[in-house]
């Protein structure tokens, strides 16, 4: 009865609920069960949902597609995914940049892309192969290329030429910014933990420490740490808010983890709700 | 004067020279000029001469092979990359240790193999893809083989899927082994920085952290980092004067990096020469 009266408050007091989707709408490829059924009745009564994933390699479409065969019909307006976050805030932090080297999926690429930027790397670079000997001649293609910035995701073709390219950004463009989709440090898959981007942003910011060395005293973005744009990042939660007029005291993170979801929903001043999938 | 009698006091007082390769005898590909001369005047004099360096993708004949090519004559024997160090160590210290997952190149394999070790890894899953979908059934095949142990090494190959098998067998073989080859942080080649083995060692501690979260408060070589054999591992230059009957006192570390080749030389009681080049 008491959980009931604190469901029907938490109902009564809030117009937004914003969703983690890995762990909390699905686990390993599949739907958790009733997650259909309760996104129906916040719908039925009026409330706005947004889905809210650190997984970058997804666009706002690609994530959308996922949601509905899923079961879970949703706009593409709903889904926000790290990537387009990361894309509108670099429009607005570098207006007049132009050129990104991306480590990442297709769906970060298309988020960037979308906001004007040209990118290279992401798929396109996925079957490259590094060769010592081609290494000098990789550093001159990058050098006569201009870069504004890096922007790293998680990338499960991440090869070893993908970061030493990232470095050699660092060192011919010293004026590189550098950020992050997120560093989650792993997702469970099936019973078993999969890394997730924070191993491999921790490579290419090691990589820039070692490569441009005189980054390492830089204040970011221009440093040897990626700003990591993602949960827990609460500018996350405020640009939907601030996209969709929601009152972030009248809405709920809902999710699996502490140190992202429920993280950012305490830093953006929202209620929280912690699933225990 | 003073510089002719202090390296005739030198060659007086020392009978073994340890040359480290990459950056000392060769750079970028091109030997340093007189470094033939140089090494032939030692050896008439009666002086061993051994070539040691921290990269482990060559085995002990391809790093001949090598130096032969730049003109700078040498037997198999004084060649001892990290890799052979490695093998000799991890064989004495795991004396029934049979199966290792191997993060390098196919020199490191091929001396782990002479060794007895059965590998998997290496250059044979250079070109092996991840996927999301296959992320269990390569968790079923890595539960069902035994590992006694990981072992990276400097990849030019370097993939997602290395990263993620690797922590897949932290998970699986808890008692599995973590053994790193060295970490040296980057390469100068042609002008240019390239990453080493420092940051992908990097990015497998932090995914075996996340992974296999119980390591984190083990003792190495059970736990999240890994033991760096390399120089500047004294142990390596001991292993050597052990096979060669060399009273480290009476030898001479030569080399370009003072976190290396000199801190090695110095903590395993030798003298160091430190070259500028």
């Amino acid at each position: 009865a008491s959980q009931q009266k604190s469901v029907a408050t938490l109902l009564g007091d809030c117009d937004a609920f914003l969703f983690d989707c890995d762990g909390t709408l699905y686990h390993a490829g599949e739907v958790i069960p009733h997650v259909a059924e309760a996104i129906g009745h916040l719908r039925s009564l009026g409330k706005a949902v947004f889905f809210v994933t650190n997984t970058s390699s997804r666009s706002r479409e690609q994530l959308q597609a996922k949601l509905q065969a899923l079961g879970v019909p949703c706009e593409a307006e709903e889904c926000v995914p790290s990537g387009v976050f990361t894309a509108s805030y670099l429009r607005q932090a570098h207006p007049s940049a132009v050129r990104l080297y991306v480590v990442g999926g297709g769906g970060l690429v298309d988020e960037l892309q979308k906001e004007g930027f040209i990118c290279t790397g992401g798929p396109a670079e996925d079957d490259e192969k590094f060769t010592e000997e081609g290494f000098k001649s990789l550093a001159d293609a990058v050098g006569e290329e201009m870069f504004d910035g890096v922007v790293v995701g998680w990338d499960t073709a991440l090869t070893y030429r993908k970061v030493a390219k990232s470095a050699l950004v660092f060192q011919r463009h010293p004026e590189a910014f550098f950020y992050a989709t997120n560093d989650d440090a792993a997702d469970r898959v099936g019973g078993w933990m999969l890394p997730g981007n924070g191993p491999l942003l921790g490579a290419i910011e090691a990589a820039c420490a070692a490569c441009a060395p005189e980054r390492r005293d830089r204040e970011p973005p221009f440093g040897a740490k990626a700003v990591v744009l993602g949960k827990p990042n609460p500018a996350y939660a405020r640009k939907i808010a601030e996209w969709h007029r929601v009152d972030l005291r009248r809405a709920v993170m809902v999710g699996d983890r502490l140190d992202t979801d429920i993280a950012m929903g305490q830093q953006a001043g929202m209620r929280s709700l912690l699933v225990l999938t």
